[in-house]
């Protein structure tokens, strides 16, 4: 299992053709025609190489992957879907450990280097779906890093204990502390905001707060998160994700919340939901904001409609926002490799000399015919390993 | 080549495992262990049975596919996409024949056994691009019925002449009316909507008329759509394509709307557009509007984002229209097959004794799983004759 690679013929980010010369887990040398007699060498026959991708919102703990057909009769009311899947986890005998093992070697067989997942801290289940999800994180480990948010999916004050296990998860093994739509489901947003903030401070960690909350909620929501980071000085700890309400069509609104998010240096993750307003990629970057993306929970009781694959949620990305050309396809390129790597902290992540030798291979002509195409993904490395071929890791999912 | 078959072991929609038994290209009966010594047979290995998909808004002349990657530099202005894709024919060599063949032959590949494709008629190329594709329809026949849109894509008052032509290439063999933006492009609602419906009265064709156009300003046209169709009596003859204005957010006034197209029975076609707002599938069902779906143009000057199937875009559709339940993902299965039937003027297009023998068969445990999945599609058969394997059309394209 060596971490010393020859990478031979390939394209990075769909230029000219070089090879990759990898050492002890490092990018050491990108040019034409490398010599290195002593390394074991690998063909890219002419892919375009691309940093490994980054799925950096995802729910590791809730897929039904593998476990047949679940049939969904919920519907879409946030509140049922929540308590739909705390039930259905045990009904189900959701295993989160195997679970998140099928997940997250889905994503590596799909490219990924890097994952950030939240997970369900409740008081129905306490911290053993953390705890499944951290035995994954060290099998995998030297395949995939993963983030992990301690996430109160049914709520933080409106289910006294859960702040205590939130607490407590970060002294398990989570690293960032997470919240949920303080209006919309906790409702009390001063309570919630308070909560979290100070959790993150005394632990002294990283925020990442679902907001799905629309319009001017959302807009409320999102000002005292902006107001509590200026506050206690958590500037680039802080990351949004979904912020729905930024796609509200106020332009000097959500002009000023922007301006605020980029001095702040706080972080925006975007799935682009096809379904919901959202925060515009193109827009957000250009002011200066933070931005990565993620395919949210895959096959879950939430929905069927997400795959764990990044290159399918970049296709999903350009629709939502209307990125055609092949300037803005490249682009949004970026957002699943390196754009995520810089909100999860990672901001030596790319092809280049002394960069970690985290790379996917992917087919395709040009790095737009990738973001369009589910393009074939020949070989994956993590740290100069390769860790997937021909689109499925080598790491057998139980 | 025979359009006698016995197929075996299928579970159409999803439902309990039957045989199809097929004669003279239609669906003679459908039951358990049916015994037909005299015809082929074919194993359909427990495969989902569904009624053929109908691509029910599309653009056959446009695709680049199998020309190599095309690089789009020309960003998302409607007037420029136009004007960019009308010159780039000439100087691509894009052929119209060979194109649309191998956009319809990938699209039955999928599983389509119907197509209705608008085809450019503008002043620069004459009625040259409806040849090509008409001779496609030809060479096609049996295999796929494909309908014709005369198209006026580059505008039709604004360009004299270009209405002497959608005369003439209805003559040649083009089925209906087609119209595009009234105000957005030909700057001239009135104008633009009065002489396609005469030309459509004249002649006696229905209308599919593309309305991009937003909120306030969509909604104006498609009074005067609404307004015609009833002086005129064409109800049941019209269909707007996109009609992106039934997603503005003013109930009373899309109420009003969605109502009035549902007397007349005017048709909506959609394609769940993720960057527009778009007429909610549900919505515009349950008021009584006939509804299909179609993939738009695929691998085009104007986009590289859309593909040739009909299930890739059922899960956009189903993400656009935020419908995640089992039930909602068999309605739109229901909206990619007997939907667009309805609309092109199939009523009868359905698994039942007596209907014509078009059917796909795709893989998966149940039709959302099918909906979700990019489901493999084992075979396809076009009034009892098999015209795809394994997602190819048994034809090659050229």
């Amino acid at each position: 299992m060596t971490q010393d690679l020859l990478l031979k013929n390939v394209r990075p980010r769909g230029g000219d053709a070089a090879d990759i010369l990898i050492r002890a887990g490092r990018i050491e040398q990108i040019a034409p025609g490398i010599d290195a007699p002593d390394l074991p060498v690998e063909d890219g026959a002419g892919a375009i190489a691309i940093p490994g991708l980054v799925e950096a919102h995802t729910h590791l703990d809730k897929t039904v992957m593998g476990m047949g057909w679940y049939r969904n009769a919920v519907g879409t009311d946030l509140r049922a879907m929540i308590d739909n899947e705390r039930a259905e986890r045990t009904r189900l005998s959701l295993d989160p450990h195997r679970q998140s093992m099928r997940h997250a070697l889905a994503l590596v067989g799909a490219g990924c280097t890097h994952m950030r997942s939240h997970v369900d801290i409740d008081t129905d289940h306490g911290l053993t779906i953390l705890e499944g999800v951290l035995s994954t994180r060290e099998k995998l480990a030297g395949q995939v890093e993963i983030e992990i948010v301690a996430f109160p999916q049914s709520g933080l004050l409106c289910r006294p204990g859960t702040l205590d296990l939130l607490d407590a998860a970060l002294d398990s093994g989570a690293d960032l502390v997470g919240g949920l739509d303080p209006a919309g489901i906790d409702r009390d947003p001063k309570g919630h905001i308070d909560a979290i903030f100070e959790l993150a401070e005394k632990k002294g960690r990283g925020i990442d707060i679902h907001l799905h909350e629309p319009g001017e909620l959302g807009a409320f929501s999102l000002e005292m998160i902006i107001e509590r980071t200026a506050a206690l000085g958590l500037q680039g700890k802080v990351a949004v994700s979904h912020a729905f309400c930024l796609g509200m069509n106020d332009w000097h609104r959500t002009e000023a919340l922007i301006a605020r998010l980029a001095d702040l240096d706080i972080a925006i993750l975007t799935t682009g939901a096809p379904s919901r307003e959202v925060p515009q990629v193109t827009r957000l970057q250009d002011a200066g904001v933070r931005m990565g993306a993620g395919c949210d929970g895959v096959r879950d009781t939430w929905s069927p409609l997400n795959r764990p694959d990044m290159l399918d949620r970049a296709r999903i990305i350009a629709m939502r926002n209307n990125l055609r050309s092949d300037a803005d396809l490249a682009r949004v390129m970026d957002l699943v490799t390196v754009g995520g790597a810089a909100v999860i902290g990672l901001p030596g992540h790319g092809l280049a000399p002394g960069s970690s030798a985290d790379i996917a291979l992917v087919a395709g002509e040009t790095l737009a015919e990738a973001v369009v195409s589910d393009a074939p993904r020949p070989l994956v490395i993590k740290a100069g390993r390769i860790t997937a071929r021909a689109g499925h890791s080598l790491t057998e999912a139980p």
